[in-house]
């Protein structure tokens, strides 16, 4: 098992933190935390979980339980406490899943970079699939019913298909129409499908027709979720898995129940004590939630307008705080910088102009290709101060553009894109 | 994968709590939980913490690290921060250890109940290996040796043994001559030590010599530990793991924090903060650690008296809140109730006496034998306020047992115990 890394995400993160540390200089776009303030009360609920010192059910206490049902309710996905597990962070329940449904994986590409090495520690292949032109976060539907009877021919055995819903990495949502194709090819293909919501929250539109595959085959869909994205709190590792109701989804989720208690034991009672506050929804939680998703839609589109004009292609973002671009029309004019491939985009990007990104390689995608993917939520402020005044601005219904933070930060990376070209000639 | 259980413990004590709730009268003994209030500068760490909303070094932070260095360096293993790792919950780094350390697992019986369950979701063959007479947590040097032969003769590949120091569930601390004895067959034998020291700090005797096969043989032990039974915070999910020093060591850890990233991201940054605190060990959570130490032993000795007068043979306790006894003498006599068999023994407890223990066969132990496991810390209060009584006593030094509801609750014990005798006749 020598030669293991480090998840590339948190690898890089922990590099350009070190680098800064030292004094240089990084625009550091490479990692996907929302750079948030907490929320006041959710600190408070916290504190106030102290208390929680015994372990508890491994799924979780009934009034987390009940908080998370109420959420999905409220989303036309009708729940009952006992169809949740929560648990620290998305990522032991996505392990879980893969290790308690036998088969391989169906992952389209670009994909979070996590899915497949945990299929693999889950002794599964990787079937990857193209997304479609229109959005990430999703196998092409046509590709999807190919590569599954493909790989099936090949004696494969994919049973599983992961959606992103919105789409981490390219800052896209699928649309109803392509969630439709995917449940019917799921439907006779006989798929799980496990839909990953936890960026769901954060429609920089929240008029965006949001369509979950639990509607429509709910028999066969778990969906994924967490506070990480859309309350800021990564660092408090608090995810959630709604399992199907009936037999089969049962049966998933106690076998799911059974591995978390063996592997983590249960989310830990003071972060219980918060998801049950977050997920029962108040008011003011709510106003902060929007007011964070206008602040991401806000910095997204901007980096969104630098990267077109810089000459690059680039689906517009509507979710979450991330973009995809492809450098594909300035291959000839980076040829001469030595930028061939995603892997030397990356470092010309960071030695050369001083911006770290995430190359698309890292996410599933051909090496090749001249992608990468940014995640704009690390422009919201270096210092605290100004993380907590971007959100004041956002709340206020300020225009977050016009903050001196926010537009230094955003003519740096316009100048990074700008000299890019101007060294590319 | 139909047919997953949840891990025995944790689901008798949901069973439990359930039956509890529709007002039956069962003496919980069944859990390994310190069930004690948080101590007071704990929840405060908590609070101060919930700015650490960021992800951090998958390992941990800095200042977690140091201080659990610190610890460590204070037990006689001088200790960089950066052998250490940091996760929610000891049972995390136990699987991610399993995963990255090729080869099968040499476990003792009987032992914690979560050994063998992650053995072989990783894959691994479990060789099980008898106790020595005077102690658990440890199998007998002499059967390690014949047992790595025969497995390797069979076309094993043993490649790990695990130590529970003190242990659970026998509530005793192997003597460091067995420990020299199993560190030279470990070098014989080429085995990587997993020395689960997470009930270290609570030795009734503070004076009884603990040897740690990290002392002994260092290039080849992981040490493990937690905050979950020292002080009380099974429902925080706090657990570290120390990898040695050198290559071996390195490889190992960067293995594990590999498969960390993957699994579980990091330790929540509240608890990291509260990490930080508690292994920095300051006086006053040393005079509560001590304090309750101090009540784990009297409870525990109280209890030994009870099942001894009862005829069981069982260990002197000596560290943590166990009790491990064995109803061999008494079989004959237990035999008209229908008690022949671990599983009966546990069900007769429950169901005609009112107390609820572990059957020793969930612990790896023979079926056929009449042995169980009792956690005397289920024994300090029903009630908040008589857990907080039961710590104040023992901070001032007086003997909980004259506490009323301590002695009612030993009272409640020895009535079962020796009603269970006069059933048997």
């Amino acid at each position: 098992m020598a030669g293991r890394k480090i998840s590339p995400n948190l690898a890089l993160d922990q590099y350009i933190a070190e680098r800064q540390q030292q004094g240089e200089s990084i625009v550091h776009l490479g990692f996907g935390e929302a750079r948030l303030p907490v929320f006041g009360p959710l600190a408070q609920r916290l504190a106030a979980g102290a208390g929680r010192n015994t372990y508890g059910p491994v799924a979780g206490a009934a009034d987390v339980r009940e908080a998370v049902a109420g959420y999905f309710t409220r989303r036309r996905l009708p729940t009952e406490a006992d169809q949740i597990i929560v648990a620290p962070g998305s990522k032991p329940l996505l392990m879980a899943i893969q290790l308690a449904v036998p088969g391989d994986l169906l992952l389209h590409s670009p994909a979070w970079n996590t899915y497949a090495p945990q299929a693999e520690l889950a002794g599964k292949r990787v079937v990857r699939l193209p997304v479609p032109e229109e959005c990430g976060g999703v196998p092409d539907p046509a590709a999807l019913r190919d590569g599954v009877r493909a790989a099936r021919a090949e004696g494969g055995d994919p049973r599983i298909v992961v959606l992103t819903l919105p789409d981490n990495p390219t800052g896209t949502l699928a649309p109803p129409e392509v969630i439709r194709e995917i449940c019917a090819v799921a439907e006779e293909e006989d798929l799980l499908i496990v839909s990953d919501e936890i960026y769901r929250d954060l429609l920089h539109d929240p008029a965006l027709p949001f369509l979950s595959p639990a509607e429509v085959v709910p028999e066969r869909t778990v969906v994924i979720t967490g506070l990480s994205k859309s309350l800021a709190l990564g660092g408090w590792r608090i995810g959630v898995a709604r399992f199907p109701a009936g037999d089969r989804g049962t049966e998933l989720r106690d076998d799911v129940a059974s591995l978390a208690s063996e592997i983590w034991s249960t989310l830990a009672g003071p972060m219980q004590e918060v998801a049950a506050y977050a997920f029962s929804e108040p008011p003011e939680l709510l106003d902060r939630l929007a007011a964070d998703a206008r602040l991401h839609g806000a910095v997204a589109a901007a980096v969104h307008r630098i990267l077109v004009a810089t000459g690059a292609r680039c689906r517009p973002p509507t979710a979450g705080f991330y973009l995809y671009p492809d450098f594909e029309p300035l291959r000839g004019a980076l040829a001469p910088l030595g930028v061939q491939d995603s892997h030397t985009l990356q470092d010309h990007l960071l030695r050369e102009r001083g911006v770290a990104v995430l190359a698309g390689h890292h996410l599933g995608d051909d090496e090749k290709a001249l992608r990468f993917r940014i995640a704009t939520s690390m422009m919201y402020g270096a210092a605290e101060a100004e993380r907590a005044r971007s959100v004041a601005a956002a709340l206020a219904g300020e225009d977050p553009l016009t903050l001196p933070h926010i537009a230094s930060v955003l003519a740096t990376v316009e100048r990074a894109f700008t000299g890019l070209l101007a060294d590319a000639g």
